[in-house]
């Protein structure tokens, strides 16, 4: 199969893929939309085609028209072509190829820099600048912008992957894009046309109940609800991935060692380094 | 007019609105969900009716559809319905009415809590959670999710805001919530139907050429840039807002001093108090 947009399942359909068949929510109203929003999957496999002229344009006004905080528009982000730098990027990111092979491979930047420029311009103050919330507006705002231009790009035919492992080495992907002083890549994200053999099922998520609270936190049955979910992964991947790891393997060591963290442990001198005195 | 989806504009109408007539990117394909994203606007009146049964479950159902960095999920999301926690909460964001009118608030969490409980469950190490790279992470997670509950309702005709203020005071949030340690709110998010007046126009950002950078980070005729958008947000304020703040004004005055960060010059040590040693 290759068409370039996949038929929408139903509402059932759609709900069963993302739980599994007995933990599906109780939701109610629906649209093309939600169902374009359950159906997504992240793909690692992309066709070497490019899409439409215009494409980046297209995603980059999605990505603006989300919500920035203060208006502040504290977000940039960089379109990488040059194949040489794609190897660098790919090779930070712990040999992800397809970082080289996606026709489009964008850098999302949290830029406290232009606020920088306006102050240094306007010669006026900027002590709100220095301080670990300012970073996280930018990084939560890159967020926002980022997931409109994913489910744009999905409403294309086009798929996606984000590429949180930019963050091994925030220095070295500065300077490659050559980022001024509070400027940082804080993820990647390959857009392109999926290879069939790469768009895989929709991926199954912890019931409702683990992660919605109503009025305030409350833990019930976790260890069950996360003994279900371990089971229908267990089976996801089994048909997808050839693993037969559970999440809670998975999570765990992903999160066991600093090890894991494949540099990311560095995030912080890194950060100070790149003009973020975090605060 | 009340009508619960307005029609979508056309493609050229809507990048004029969303970027002003003289500023329009040349972007290229289009689909109905891109029509949805670009019309965007942030609303802060809303009607006192309930979107219908099943809505907040739909609505997580999307935000659980977004990608999350190893699939760790390291999310929670809080719907608060109580009058007095409510009050509390728009005090804390300092006196946003909306967080008290709107049928629907939720306060998105940055949560490794989960993944806490699960290592101590299985008698597991742990020594990548309390690094920033994990804060991070669960952060921008939390603001994939919610960007997708934000795509969902609009779809639905729902109208939403993002509220960052619940970061004036992420300590006396995390009280009301009794959210555990290693839990914490990064922002909250009204949902409901548009009061009429309340509506808006789409707000306008600034042109592409100001955020979108090809193969490297390079700055041409940011100035001059920024002198064009800040006669269109000159008017756009003086039509919507009868403010005639420019963009210019605005941010910088956001930025100028600590006291303008409203508590959250202090979000570092208020995180170390919630259980993120931000390593």
């Amino acid at each position: 199969m290759d068409s370039i947009t996949p038929a929408s399942p139903g509402k059932a359909e759609a709900l069963a893929l993302r739980y599994g068949p007995d933990a599906v929510p109780a939701a109610g109203p629906w649209s093309d939309a939600i169902a374009l929003l359950l159906s997504h999957r992240s793909v690692r496999g992309f066709r070497a085609d490019a899409p439409p002229e215009g494409t980046l344009e297209t995603l980059v006004a999605a990505a603006q028209s989300a919500a920035t905080s203060s208006n502040l528009q504290t977000w940039s982000v960089v379109a990488v072509s040059d194949p040489g730098v794609r190897g660098k990027l790919a090779a930070i990111a712990g040999g992800q190829k397809h970082i080289e092979q996606c026709p489009l491979f964008l850098v999302w930047l949290a830029d406290l820099s232009r606020l920088g420029r306006i102050a240094e311009a306007e010669g006026r103050p900027l002590e709100g600048l220095p301080y670990l919330e300012t970073f996280l507006v930018a990084s939560i705002d890159a967020a926002l912008a980022a997931q409109n231009a994913v489910v744009a790009a999905e409403s294309l035919g086009l798929s996606t992957v984000y590429i949180g492992a930019l963050r091994n080495d925030t220095q070295a992907v500065a300077g490659l894009l050559d980022l001024p002083p509070g400027a940082v890549g804080v993820f990647g994200l390959c857009v392109g046309y999926a290879q069939p053999a790469a768009a895989g099922e929709v991926k199954p998520r912890l019931p409702q109940a683990a992660v919605l609270h109503h009025g305030t936190y409350r833990i019930a049955d976790e260890n069950g609800q996360r003994a279900a979910y371990d089971r229908i992964m267990g089976e996801f991947s089994r048909r997808n991935e050839m693993q037969a790891d559970t999440w809670t393997e998975r999570v765990l060591s992903r999160i066991a060692t600093i090890k894991a963290l494949r540099g990311r442990d560095l995030l912080k001198p890194a950060l100070r380094a790149l003009g973020f005195p975090l605060r």
